[in-house]
């Protein structure tokens, strides 16, 4: 068990859910928060979807499907089949399960409630342990600044397969990270930054108000997303060469976390890079236990710094 | 074939829809338009959902639930597990195609498409032939007045199981209907009412502007619901005591339409009123065959008025 009471996460969607649900297996629920990023969120059909949001907390309640890193396991697609029937857009397939708690979401948000309450609500009836925290209440949606124009990141994900060149990732809408973000992380021992996509899953969460200022003054490790000059999933390794010019490798994760950084994770047998403290792992998260195992030397790794 | 090229339907739910899926068995689609009642109408789960109209437009497209008369065959529940598990409202199941279709109007009706609309691109895209309209194209909710205080209609009818005493049945919000509607009407070589439920079905449609002004030049014949002393389905008997005070007959149907009618359609061997012209028939639609025969039944005595 870890001495570090207050671990904070900082987590887009698969590679850090499956981080994340590693430190929950291995710390007391109290001694976890989680933010996530919500500037892949949007309204499809109506309703609000918060991918990242869901993948966390599916992957903590052990509902997400073990292969894809994403959805639901055993999901149907009854009443997408039946959009798609109709006519409407269906270029972002939805679940039936996953519906239900997009319905939920929309309608408590409708009512009121606001998307930290929203979300720990959710979190309680799935049986969630650690605090799982948004990274704000307001909408703050990524956009994509591609070669083709400035696409929504859903729209350049999913229904542009990620294709066209990225030239910039802006955050829009209102820039403060909820009261219970800043307030986890001032309370931290530590912050662990998942292998999540420093463009799209990290950035919108360091961008608002307060949140660099406040990890300024937390040891904060992060985990490398590139194994092998590859992103694990996703379009990272295209984004590096595209945004930062350079190969995708821990060098690029180190350079891109600069300052901030007190420890990088990074597959064993990746090049070190220099001037940060590095520990060598096996970070490929193919089984729970290897979620449980990384997780437990990140956190021997962070307690050098806490 | 009948020589009517121009019949108009008035509907509630599924004795209603069954009937109007016998006259699209026997009729030209161009030759029959129906008119749905729409008070039922209300919001769950921030979803608009129509139940009448979606049992008329379920049941001529061949998807309806053959036996319980409401849903869609084969329809699976996962996103209602989900809403349920999350704590979200649980009390009205909506099946996973079904919200599909909710999901998809709700979604038109926001982006600004009327109801009329809405309905007629759903129809189109499931193939039903005959014109389905809704009684109106803006809110005109029902309302309940019962010995326990005023209940929106699916509060009384589903969550109250239709238990409390009714005193008195209400529509309100704006009474203009649909202009489509009124031409119909206009337009008509005869209108049937089908065996549906007179005060929450059919008088929600007769109570708009102009409507009874409208059926008053056009030869008028009803289907009754009430068969040997009982309704086929639903609250209707009970409620003919509550806010008639006579026993369940088709007296009592004829005496509520009074005027309006020119023709009565009952069961054989039912009790039959006097002061309109009277077509014994066996009403009760079990199969296809039994729905396609009174259709021709109810058409062959329509035409004696047309």
């Amino acid at each position: 068990m870890s001495r570090l009471a207050r671990v904070v996460a900082l987590s887009g969607g698969v590679g850090g859910a499956k981080l994340v649900d590693g430190l929950a297996a291995v710390l007391p629920p109290e001694a976890l928060t989680v933010i996530v990023n919500t500037g892949d969120d949007f309204v499809h059909w109506g309703l609000r979807i918060c991918p990242d949001l869901d993948t966390v907390m599916y992957t903590l309640a052990g509902l997400a499907h073990p292969v894809q890193g994403w959805g639901l396991a055993g999901e149907t697609f009854a009443g997408f089949g039946m959009v798609e029937r109709l006519g409407g857009p269906a270029w972002f397939r939805l679940g039936d399960r996953d519906l239900g708690t997009h319905l939920v979401r929309t309608e408590r948000l409708a009512a009121g409630q606001s998307l930290t309450e929203v979300t720990a609500g959710l979190c309680r009836s799935l049986g969630v342990g650690p605090r799982v925290l948004p990274m704000c209440d307001t909408p703050r949606p990524t956009l994509i600044d591609t070669v083709d124009g400035t696409l929504d990141f859903q729209d350049w994900l999913v229904r542009r397969r990620g294709a066209p060149v990225v030239t910039a990732v802006r955050s829009t809408g209102p820039s403060a990270p909820s009261p219970a973000v800043l307030a986890a992380i001032a309370a931290a021992d530590v912050v662990v930054i998942g292998p999540s996509n420093p463009y799209v899953s990290i950035d919108p969460i360091l961008a608002l108000d307060g949140v660099r200022a406040a990890l300024a003054r937390r040891p904060v490790i992060a985990v490398s997303p590139i194994v092998g000059g590859r992103a694990v999933k996703g379009p990272l390794a295209a984004m590096i060469g595209q945004l930062a010019g350079c190969a995708p490798s821990p060098e690029a994760i180190a350079a891109h976390y600069a300052d901030l950084l007190h420890g990088l994770v990074i597959e064993r047998g990746d090049p070190v890079p220099d001037g940060v403290p590095v520990l060598a792992e096996a970070t490929v998260m193919t089984t729970p236990d290897d979620r449980a195992r990384l997780a437990r030397a990140v956190l021997a790794f962070a307690e050098r710094f806490a």
